[in-house]
């Protein structure tokens, strides 16, 4: 039985707590937050959880095998540290940190202790996701031409962090899982409307050897809500719409044919295919319950995580350069060079 | 009655002819191909219509008040500029030109000759960007925060120009038309997967005054065909579909509220706010027919024309940012400076 | 502060409870089963509810002022007859009882006991039917043409009751509510394809006076889930669509106009006209919230309940009507013959 | 070369002349109307069609081989029992005639005279029904369950035949060529709302053997257009959208498995399934063009039309007992006893 402990308990936390509680090696045993009123709506639902307005108490605390924290994104670094250095396990809510130097560090503290760092993207836990990277491991799409994405509603704006800090971690997650690959460098343009200085709405292209390109459209502002994402390879493409009840993603046999013209050999014809389109089944398993699972097992077999450190890490760098790139409008950014 | 020629019948051509035939105040007497079997083609269904491969005689014949140019690209402004030269008004097909000095100097011989300069922008014809514009000028949506808009689909691919100068025209035209705003920079990002160098996949961001921002996603590439252009403003925002068979625009009573907070009153709070949403009846006339019918009017009353050269020069100029900014890897190009 | 107990836990109870919670002028402290399993999960996620597999216990318990009954049909009538004998309110899973003469015993013992009976038409309680009931009285719709409903999905088959009296209750009552007007008659139409005689697909049409007429398709076997309603009236339309995730109402400013033909005085001619669409913004209180706040009030205030026995009655008339009119392939079936 | 003559070039009329334009083996030489102004309309676009106000003078034309009758329903017997009786084959729009008996005349003599029937049934040639009967054919959907089809929109109002008439002849032609299947017997229903006693919306049931049944829902009085056709078995079940632009069939493998219990032999338990649903590519042939096909090979080849008399017969047969269920109130008619 893993003992857990929660800090933070604001909009996310109790949805960690409902959930390690349907798993039976995992428990949640102690919970902080500044805020009191919170402390006594958990103690309601949950009588048998301690509770404490100083996360510190967690730290020292002998029982606790795992922290996960789920604060702002300013207090992730030292609430971690913290939690590693005091020999606990931890699960960070995304973005890992604020800075990607604070993210190192981490993943040095959790290496030398040999402890594990959990980041909370929990759309790699979805069917769709996991459906998504089956097919692109089959190497059935052919080669990859670009990732798309659309993340757009009304609100809820954040007071610390921009759109893409708030977004975009979903997208550049589910990207390097899927594709495995780094992105070598950004180009991000935005707006802020609302007098703070924070973007709202912003956009921003990742470029990847060998033409791969992806491009992420953030907004605060949309009247509508928009969870599309586009994945198009040389044979097939895929539409995945995380907003559908049913058939969320949607398999079309469509591509490009690059042809020699046969009267001038210079010149290439390009066609293109339509086939049937297919939407498979999913396993309807729900992404916060395959998460759970993976952290239980990570910890009792002491494996890697599906999503560790570096992940973290990887979408706090990508973070740091559309930053950058905004700040000098659309400058390209390279990653190496951060 | 005016009497027009048509040059090039290949596939835009021959909708302007049978546009033409609908309004008594225009005739089309003359069409230009290199093609015969395209003149072939034409004089089956019209036989009354004369035909040549030279364009040369078309702009030589005295009868004739207007030549459309439905040309490739590259051959506009040849075209354009012979028949302006021998006294005849002109329209063009999108975009206008293949460089903005040609179109500037088209522009300037039109108007020591006393001729029109038409520009096909058709989009700006349509009920759904009248019906917007008639939103926008009401200011009904207070101040406009962004313009995005997607405009994806499979094929078809262009050789001479990548899917930017292919779709984005439209888009550009149109934002033009609606805000009456000159775009201030471009930050523009693509790939090219097909072999030829040619970009089918492009993202340019428009940076105007007051943090205004546009957004355009062009892709031939994509599995699905999508025509979809949010505006937001701080009061109202719209949602123009323009795939759906009815209710294509929608106007959402949708918002910021920017409050002080009366606790800290270096702090605002930022409020969303949600109401109706209502589709506005459309007037159901086809674009082509407003179109013909502005062109008429124009020609007979000497009156200055919807979409003119100024319009078809600043997409032209649009896009050559874009490039530069493509080629640039996202560097932002100022549109003064081209 | 209402003291009430919950017979069966099994499906819908859970709902009931957790409700009630939510409300702080009723509270469940008592829980009956046959199944103890049951009872343990609700035991273990609230430990200060009573428990037993005997309702009996409950019916004679002094503390309870209201019984939820969310048992199989075919139990409601004795359950709720013991439960009103011994003075308690009750309320009443839909369909409230197998037999409309089970109903009306029922309504004569709570009048002569001064009791409250509740029936748990949940649908009256959404934002959604609250707005369009709104609209209808505002006769904003002109005379009323028809109202069609379709409810389909796959599953969940019912063992003891057919696809009408599983899903057509919602519709009944929905339209009874709307249109405060008695059903005159039914024909109903049906087909069982599972080896079992229990209708999986039917269809049912209500007649009411001035050409007023009604239709619901229910289905356990559509492989897509449909919940649309379509009322029509001479100057508007509505189409309330419960799976969009927003903007589930619309109204169409569409109707017809009848004119007398000025050629030929014996003539008719009709037009229809087409207008605006909108789709107001709904208040987003949830229908269990509403509903317990109805009963709590109801009791609290002795005011009639907006879903009372009445109400339950009348949607077992129509369904017995219904399952006659089955039985004899379409046979019109009169409510008041019955 | 076939040639062919148009008897009625209002609605319809000119795109059967339009389309037979494509086909190089039929041409139409004549049409008639009582309309002078549509025979000028046609004569201005096809300058080398004969024109006619009387019918009779194609009848007697010793070169039309071939009559298409594309008038008001109550006159198709009377013209086409001349053009037959004339040595003449006839397309006749659908339905094809207002009482069934003069459909069985027009066959018969048809027979004597060996000449061809066409019942202008459009919808048997879309791709859509095409790939829809290939799927049933290949008993892929195991047992068939039901046939529901809903088909309303706002207009077209008729003067001489009600909304069933106008537009269930659509679904009762491809229920009998997708099934192959003569309906047992029909009950129906409607309302009519307009003052002129013609029911403008109506619903009809149609029995089958085997448990086989057919529903279709017609309305001019709805505010959305819906044109949505569900085939289910007790394998897979079919979704056909044909308002959709892309991926118009679905076919979803989904069903029911009727189990025994093992714990009780004598109950059955029903499980629902779930898997895959793909959308097949179709052949984006146009429907006239493969219908004017079909009649070409059968006059020319001899062959037996896809769409002959009997089917325009038996859709008829249909209509006429659904006319007097309406009557009746939904009494049950067997087509036999009529």
């Amino acid at each position: 039985m893993i003992k857990a402990a929660v800090v933070g308990v604001g909009y996310w936390g109790p949805n960690i707590i409902r959930n390690f509680a349907t798993n039976p090696s995992i428990r949640v045993e102690f919970c902080a937050d500044l805020n009191q009123e919170r402390l006594d709506y958990i103690r309601n639902i949950y009588p048998y959880i301690k509770t404490t307005t100083d996360y510190k108490d967690i730290v020292k605390n002998q029982q606790i095998d795992l922290i996960a924290i789920c604060t702002p994104v300013y207090t992730h670094y030292e609430i971690a540290k913290a939690a590693l250095l005091s020999g606990k396990h931890v699960l960070i809510e995304k973005p890992m940190t604020s800075k990607s130097f604070q993210a190192e560090e981490l993943i040095n503290i959790a290496e030398q202790k040999n402890l594990k760092i959990f980041v909370d993207h929990t759309f790699i836990f979805t069917d769709s996701v996991k459906k998504i990277k089956e097919i692109i491991d089959s190497e059935e799409l052919g080669d990859l031409y670009y990732f798309d994405s659309v993340r757009i509603n009304l609100g809820l704006f954040q007071h610390d962090i921009n759109v893409l800090w708030d977004l975009a971690p979903h997208d550049i997650s589910i990207m390097y899982y899927l594709l495995n690959k780094m992105p070598e460098s950004v180009v991000a343009t935005g707006s802020a409307h609302l007098g703070n200085g924070i973007e709202d709405v912003a956009y921003m292209t990742i470029f990847y050897t060998d033409n791969l390109i992806a491009h992420i459209h953030t907004n605060w502002l949309s009247p509508v809500k928009i969870r599309q994402t586009l994945i198009a390879g040389s044979k097939k493409m895929i539409v995945w719409d995380d907003n559908q009840p049913s058939e969320k993603v949607r398999i079309y046999n469509k591509g490009i044919d690059i042809l020699q013209d046969e009267k001038d050999i210079y010149r290439t014809l390009i066609q293109y295919r339509t086939g049937d389109m297919y939407a498979p089944k999913l396993d309807g398993i729900e992404a916060l319950t395959r998460e759970t699972q993976n952290i239980v097992n990570s910890i009792m077999e002491n494996r890697k995580p599906l999503v560790d450190g570096f992940a973290g890490w990887m979408v706090v760098k990508v973070l740091e350069a559309a930053d950058q790139s905004i700040k000098n409008r659309g400058k390209e950014i390279k990653i190496e060079d951060l």
